[in-house]
């Protein structure tokens, strides 16, 4: 390869994983973080940090507070963080109570914006297949990552492309693929709260444990609470 | 109809013809600015005066200077406002010069999560087909239009459709659906250069002017200069 290419990078497990991918694929890594009003300033520290190992300096956007947080979110709003797994919530409630409505949309375009001013030929954006789990995230689904990549590719000239290489892997898988890669999950953080040591209840927490679980590997990041492995 | 609209109003001609359009099919209105860096305010006051005659406030975003903006476009960075019509420039050069790099998938992403916040089912926005001539402006073709509307419908829970009514009406037809309606043009402002009375010999004047002239019409706003009819 040995062109460019954006990531898109929360801090999280599966942003990291992204650039771990991008990194063996041999691109020039030029990661960017936005801010829209989460809870907690956190994940962009760890973004910071998860750069810094791959000898970049993040990129980092602010966004006016108003225009994506939802009072509707547990993420950017009021409403309570759920202690459930997203399948439990997606069972009794319907849209995860974590959407921010529309999100990865505004995202993927300042990357790809983004991507255009450095000449990078890639967009990296790491839904996985359990994001878009019975339409808990539909801006995580195959459908709209689809959409997504094309309107990026005609818009840009036919310059970048969207690159989601997590998009049929479940969080183990990508989990796993990331130990494969040494991706830095030490300095990731996952925790909805944006607590360290992260709180292990919150529904991040517990998919990021069991993904560990599943490949009977230790999670390395400190838990205040871990669940009992069901 | 009766539902919600959120139009992507820039004070130009073509959305405020977008706003006559949505007016004309019962919708109500909320219209939405966005400045990202342009090189004049003054489009916003115009977008403002179009929004009132509609009985609307207009909602304003600012996005940070740097996101979209850049230093290659005349639209918001240093090169020079060339004095010629689209097609020259597409014949001469290629890729406009006022192309601000993929700003309309971030203009519709925010416009969306705005509408899904308001309950809003439409989102319009006015690319017209001559924009999208010689992929001038790639983020007003067809291709991306299409793959932006299977975004936006997947991406909100099927509830928001995009609603883009003069795809594919040349300028000419844009400024004769606008008559018929009604639309308040003495409140626009196309001038790339912000100026009141319009320069009269930047591209969009120049369009501007030809539209009116091809419907035998007089443009109701105020020219420093205008182009001799070829």
């Amino acid at each position: 390869m040995g062109g460019k290419a954006v990531v898109l990078l929360s801090g999280g497990v599966d942003s990291t994983t992204c650039m771990a991918i991008a990194d063996e694929e041999g691109f020039e890594l030029r990661p960017i973080s936005i801010y829209y009003g989460q809870r907690h300033e956190a994940e962009i520290s760890a973004a910071r940090g998860v750069a810094l190992q791959y000898g970049q300096t993040l990129r980092t956007v602010a966004l006016p507070p108003d225009l994506l947080a939802s009072p509707d979110s547990a993420l950017t709003g009021d409403r309570e963080m759920p202690a459930a797994t997203y399948k439990e919530l997606m069972e009794s409630e319907g849209p995860s109570p974590t959407v921010v409505p529309f999100r990865n949309a505004t995202l993927l375009s300042i990357a790809t914006a983004y991507a255009i001013q450095e000449g990078a030929e890639a967009v990296f954006f790491g839904a996985h297949a359990e994001d878009a789990h019975n339409w808990a995230y539909p801006d995580c689904s195959p459908e709209f990552i689809g959409a997504m990549a094309n309107a990026i590719y005609v818009g840009s000239y036919r310059d970048v492309r969207l690159c989601t290489p997590l998009e049929w892997l479940t969080k183990a898988q990508v989990v796993r693929r990331g130990l494969e890669l040494g991706a830095p999950y030490h300095l990731t953080l996952s925790c909805y709260r944006g607590l360290r040591p992260a709180c292990g209840n919150c529904p991040t927490c517990v998919e990021r444990l069991h993904a560990f679980e599943a490949n009977e590997v230790a999670d390395p990041i400190e838990y205040a609470f871990r669940v009992p492995t069901p």
